[in-house]
């Protein structure tokens, strides 16, 4: 069964392909295969673009979306092997993937960030039960569909970009760590000289920059980590930066109390001006003058990015259908 | 760009166009451009007839309605401008109009009233920042949407009406003042000779009154308001009446305490009766023995109204895509 | 008006055309009706399959579902003829049953059990008020689709049955009758020898074991209902068994905190292991290893019945529309 889980599980060229054919579809070419398709969509967590965009594009192209969200339209899910089901959860994905594949083409998931946890258990119990074709729509661990959109609007409104910062942003509560490891891969994808810049304590995964270095050596870029103590510092590697890309995220290796009181400590890494000539992004939904100043959103590419979420999706969707 | 927020702000003769329309409609006659179009609907607090006439009335002719629970489907969504966003709303209109406009053809909002406050922050701040038209689902000043179905269902429904009272109903708990705002107009837009009927400080906002003042003269008609203390002096105003209207509304000039203790204080002004020759018509939902008798209930025409939500909703999509 | 309320007020031999008609739309033929319909769902408890069975097969041919959460997305309900609405409830189903009938070709009504009730008020006031057909999508006392989902699943899945047991499973909290009530019936239209097991004070309804009674005799099966204390005794009635049929319910006798008790008094009724020439059924969802063990659900059939869910509803909506 073919999923779309992960980009580090898919063909660089492959991933390049997805976009190529994005960029196709929203300039009017029309997808094949959705007509009279089916897609259930289940979200353990809320969302506003995932939804909305999935929504809209099965519908423009004859197809329907049925969002469910788990624990209040439907049942609380279980993913464990082998547990004696006698607490709050009243069915297990063992059931719930195998009979929504009855009645869908293709499923979607949404699962609900576990801080910390290194696994993505609900994404994999539904890959593994499902009878047809899983999107992941953010996992504990990776939002792909973010990612593709992310290359598409660069490609789209930067030419020869060269050089891509992403940023860590300060938060008032922990933030999923997700976004970030497929943020980490956009630049390398697109071959630039990409820099992940946090505080002390707050690195990504390394097997996720791990996976990114080698997309950045076979594309011809570079990526490189700076953990700084100061947004002043933070600022001078915006110079000659064509992206600078805000986006929170967690520490693995800090209790919640301790992320929350560091909150003040580096509420320096907001984002308060950027170069003329650079690009501003972020995954949204951002925290206004908190994180990122409103004379930068403004002048931003964030809703492009948006946008670009329902076209790579459509690409997606009918690759797997 | 054109939106449909208020029916202050439409000539009076396109007010009138879009009833002669949506009864066409409701004739057979099929709007021309709904096939493939996308509703995105935003609902700040709960609804029944406004989120399935449209989600009906779109599927009806070939287009999707996507509803959107703000707060539960997705983000706590704020309006303010410049604000340093460290509180609950994780997301600015100022991000979510334009990116819902990417997905959607048209969107629609149903505010949560802010009770006593005289802005409709949440609708303007979408009809600000939307990149496609914006309807107005019920604001907390206005709800024009039941203003044209009531207009066509007198219409339909009541040959030759002369005489129209809107009358205050007792309630349990505050209920918003935008319908009542909007229903003053229905009985001047078809130049009937209008008395709106309320207890002492419970007066609609005189810019409201002045508005419909302006347009019974422009069509003929006439608009007065009485304050009564008790119910049986207002039955006397249904003697003639075609159209005895009921709803309870808030009073801007009083406490919510105030107002629960005046529910029994007012409770005459329930309609247990009315002439055998008026109708009795009700935006819903209404309490049943409590605002209004189940007598006069199930011999009302309520139910035709709501059904012309979604004709004279056909129209209002129709002239705006 | 015809509804689909009950199994009890259909002829027994149209019970089974609908289930000859669902295989044949499973097999390719397309209902001749459903283009354009629009159902609308009203559930005032959770569901995955009713909610998503209806979605999709109304999709899959060219219809629209429109899933309606009572009390979140819309006001709760009040069904209580005469009563002076002063409380929780908002609307009365004498305005919400016509009024959706209005936007809707037909309607769906998920109620809430009322353990111990033996009445099915929300169901038979939205039968009473709609203008269009009602189907019951499981109410206080019965869950008609389910039994017909199961009636097609042993005739597609199991050649030749003679023998059926439906036992009573442990449960952790009290766990509604409805669907135990429609599954009686099953072996009943079958005409097969079904015997219904439980522990001492789960007794079904008298008034539907005697027409379940009945419709066995009418299709020369047996019908026969064994208290037993123990469910290593309970094992010995499942050799033989073409289909061992597990499902927990509440005892009206019995106060909740009793039952609760009784979870640990009857464990023993967990199904552990069947003969290997049975087949195991269960409505889902189910708790894994409370009720019934790994191994046995891993080679049921309870996805093919939760498929059918949707061929046999698509066979009703053809019916009704």
């Amino acid at each position: 069964m073919k999923h779309f889980l992960s980009l580090r599980n898919i063909e660089p060229s492959s991933v390049l392909k997805l976009i190529d054919r994005a960029i196709e579809i929203k300039g009017g070419s029309k997808p094949t295969n959705l007509e009279g398709k089916i897609l259930g969509m289940l979200f353990f967590k809320r969302s506003l673009r995932t939804r909305v965009s999935f929504e809209a594009g099965m519908a423009k192209f004859g197809g329907t979306a049925i969002p469910i969200s788990v624990g209040s339209d439907s049942w609380d899910l279980e993913t464990e092997e082998g547990i004696i089901m006698n607490g709050d959860k009243t069915e297990h994905v063992k059931e719930a993937a195998p009979v929504l594949s009855r009645y869908c083409d293709i499923l979607g998931v949404r699962s609900a960030p576990t801080i910390g946890k290194k696994e993505d258990n609900i994404l994999n119990s539904f890959a593994k039960y499902s009878e047809v074709p899983v999107i992941n729509l953010e996992s504990n661990l990776e939002h792909p569909c973010q990612a593709l959109a992310d290359i598409m609007t660069i490609k789209e409104k930067i030419s020869r970009p060269k050089k891509m910062v992403l940023t860590w942003l300060p938060q008032v509560k922990a933030t999923p760590v997700a976004t970030a490891h497929s943020v980490s891969m956009v630049g390398p994808f697109l071959g630039l000289d990409t820099t992940i810049v946090h505080p002390p304590g707050y690195d990504l995964d390394p097997d996720f920059l791990e996976f990114s270095q080698n997309i950045a050596e076979n594309f011809g870029g570079r990526l490189s980590v700076k953990v700084l103590e100061n947004g002043a510092d933070r600022d001078k590697l915006f110079s000659d930066s064509d992206i600078i890309y805000g986006k929170s995220w967690v520490s693995k290796a800090k209790s919640e109390t301790e992320q929350s009181e560091e909150f003040l400590k580096y509420s320096s890494f907001k984002v308060s001006a950027i170069p003329k000539n650079s690009k501003f992004m972020h995954c949204l939904p951002v925290r206004r003058n908190l994180k990122v100043s409103d004379s930068v959103l403004d002048s931003s590419i964030v809703v492009d990015q948006a946008e670009n979420r329902m076209w790579t999706q459509l690409a997606i969707l009918e690759d797997l259908l």
